[in-house]
C-alpha cells in the first residue's frame, strides 16, 4: 500500500468512527435477542472449573479461567479441596474497588491456616501468549486501555498483537489472586472480586483467574471496611467463609443449575448490538458504542432452558 | 494541508498513541502530588449548592451542578426546602447500576406526597451548549463513548464540538433525576445515584444534576432489591430518608466541613498523570492510560487543610 492508499484506509476508519456516532436504526432489545436464542447458544458451567463460595447469606458461583491462569486455577481448586478456605473470612471491602477474602491470621505464623497440598505462591499469570485460534468476539468501539477488547470463552479479554499477549481484564465481578509487592507473591490463598468501576490499571498486574457468575450482590452489598483500603478493623466485622467447593465434588442436585450465554455466537453479537443501540422506548439518545465492562453476559437457570 | 501533510499528521497521532503504551518514567504518587498541593488547589463546597441526604446510617453529601442542570438543581433545592423528601425512602438498589430514592406511594394519588412549591416535572437538561470559556481539564487517552472527556468544575464531562454540546457523564456517584419514558417526565422528585461500572448508555438520556462527594458507601452497601430492576418489594425493606437539606440552610457547625481538590489546577493534572502511570512499588505494569471514571477527585476535611 502506498502512502495515498494508506491515507484512504485511515480516513475510512475515521469516517467509520464518525458514522458510528450517528443514531442507528433500531436494534432488537436484549430480551428479544435472548428470546430468539437457540438452545446451543447456552452452555452449562464445567463443574470441574466452577467454584462455590458459601456465605451465611448464600452462594456465590465463580467460573474459573484455566485457559488464562492454569496454575492458579489448579492451585485454588487444590486449596478448596483441602478445605483451606473454610472458616477464613472476607477481610476487606473497599468501596468502588474490591472485596477480598483471606486468612485473618495470615501474618501470625502460629495461628495462620496451614497449607497442605496447595501452594502459597506461584509465578504470575498476568497475561498469556496471543492465541489466534481462541474464539474472540471483538468489540467494535475500541478501549481506553488496550488495542483490542472482546470476549473469549465467556471472559472479558484484551489483546495486543504487537506484544503478542492477551489477558483477562478487571471488569465487574472478575476474581483475582491478591498479592504483595513481588509479582510472584500471589497464588490464590487471598482472592479478590471487583465490585466497582472496572479498575483497569490492575490489568497485567495481578493474576485474574475467574468471574462471578451468580451471587455478586452477596459481595457487593457488604459493609465497607473502615480501615485504610477498606479492611475491617475488628474481628466481629469479618464475614465468615462457610466453605469453598469445586462444583464437581458435589452431587449434581447441589450444583447451581445455571447456564451462561456463549460469547462465541451470533446471538451474543446481536446482544452486543442491542446494547450499543438500546431500542427500548425509554431511550431518546442511542449511544452507538459500548465499553467492554458494560456488556452483560446473561445467565439463566437450566430449568428455564428446559421449559 | 495536502493529503501527504494530513497523512503525516495522522501518523503522528498514531505514533503518539503507540508511544503512550510504552512504560513511562515514574510519575510521583498521588499521595506525593497531594502533599505538594497549594492551599488554593482546594475549594470549599458552595453551601447553596450542597445537599445533605440524611439516613439513619449517616450523611451523604451531594454537590449540585447548576452549570449543567440549572432548572433541576433549583427544583431539587425547592423540594428539599419544602421538606418534600423527608420521610420518603430508598426504593430501589440494583446491583452494578443505581440506587434510587422516591416516594413509595407515588402511584397512589390519595397517599402520594404533595408538592407545594417545587415542580413535579421539568424539560430535560440532558446536555448543554458547548462552552469554550468553561475550564476543561481534558483527559489524554480518549473515551469509548464521546469525542472528548475531562473535568469541568469538579464534574466528569463529555463534549463534542461537532454537535456543539457538552454533558455530565454517568460516573460512579453521579446523581440524576429519574424519569418515565417521556424526556420531560423527570424533575427531581426521584433521584438516582450510580453505584457500579459507569452506565454510559444513560448519558444524554437523563438529567444528571450532581455528584456524591462523601458518604457513597452508605448507599453502595445497601441490600440489593429482589424485584426486577432492583426494587424492594416489601415495605419493611425500604430505607427511610430522614431528611434532605440544603447546606446553606444549616448553621456552619452542622455543615460537612470538607474541601474538594479543584479540577482546573496543575495539581489535578499531575494527579491524572500519577494515576495514568502508577509508580507505587506494587505496580509492575503501568497502564499509561486512564479512563474518565477511574480518575479520583480527592476530598479532605477542612481541619486537615488548616493543619
Amino acid at each position: 500500500m502506498d502512502n495515498s492508499g494508506r491515507l484512504s484506509f485511515i480516513l475510512l476508519i475515521v469516517q467509520a468512527a464518525v458514522a458510528a456516532e450517528q443514531p442507528k436504526p433500531k436494534a432488537p432489545t436484549m430480551a428479544a435477542v435472548l428470546a430468539a436464542a437457540a438452545p446451543g447458544d447456552w452452555r452449562s458451567l464445567d463443574p470441574e472449573n466452577t467454584l462455590h463460595l458459601e456465605l451465611s447469606s448464600g452462594r456465590v458461583v465463580i467460573e474459573l479461567a484455566p485457559a488464562f491462569a492454569p496454575r492458579h486455577v489448579a492451585n485454588v481448586k487444590a486449596l478448596a479441596r483441602e478445605r483451606y478456605y473454610d472458616g477464613l473470612a472476607i477481610v476487606r471491602v473497599q468501596d468502588n474497588y474490591v472485596v477480598q477474602l483471606a486468612d485473618p491470621d495470615a501474618e501470625k505464623p502460629d495461628r495462620a491456616r496451614k497449607i497442605r497440598r496447595g501452594q502459597k505462591t506461584l509465578p504470575p499469570e498476568f497475561e498469556r501468549a496471543f492465541d489466534r485460534s481462541a474464539p474472540f468476539t471483538r468489540l467494535p468501539d475500541g478501549d481506553v486501555y488496550a488495542r483490542e477488547v472482546g470476549f473469549t470463552g465467556g471472559f472479558p479479554v484484551a489483546r495486543d498483537k504487537r506484544s503478542g499477549k492477551m489477558w483477562l481484564v478487571h471488569s465487574y465481578g472478575m476474581v483475582g489472586a491478591g498479592r504483595d509487592n513481588a509479582a510472584e507473591s500471589g497464588g490464590g490463598t487471598e482472592l479478590y472480586v471487583v465490585l466497582g468501576h472496572a479498575p483497569r490499571h490492575l490489568d497485567r498486574n495481578v493474576t485474574l483467574l475467574g468471574r462471578v457468575i451468580q451471587g455478586m450482590e452477596l459481595l457487593s452489598a457488604l459493609p465497607r471496611g473502615p480501615a485504610p483500603m477498606g479492611f475491617y478493623d475488628k474481628p466481629e466485622q469479618l464475614i465468615p467463609i462457610k466453605a469453598v467447593r469445586v462444583a464437581a465434588d458435589l452431587p449434581e442436585t447441589e450444583r447451581s443449575g445455571i447456564e451462561v450465554l456463549r460469547t462465541d455466537t451470533r446471538t451474543f453479537q446481536r446482544l452486543i448490538e442491542s446494547r450499543r443501540n438500546r431500542s427500548e422506548d425509554w431511550f431518546h439518545f442511542r449511544a452507538g458504542h459500548i465499553e467492554l465492562s458494560n456488556v452483560p453476559i446473561p445467565v439463566r437457570s437450566k430449568s428455564a432452558g428446559a421449559r
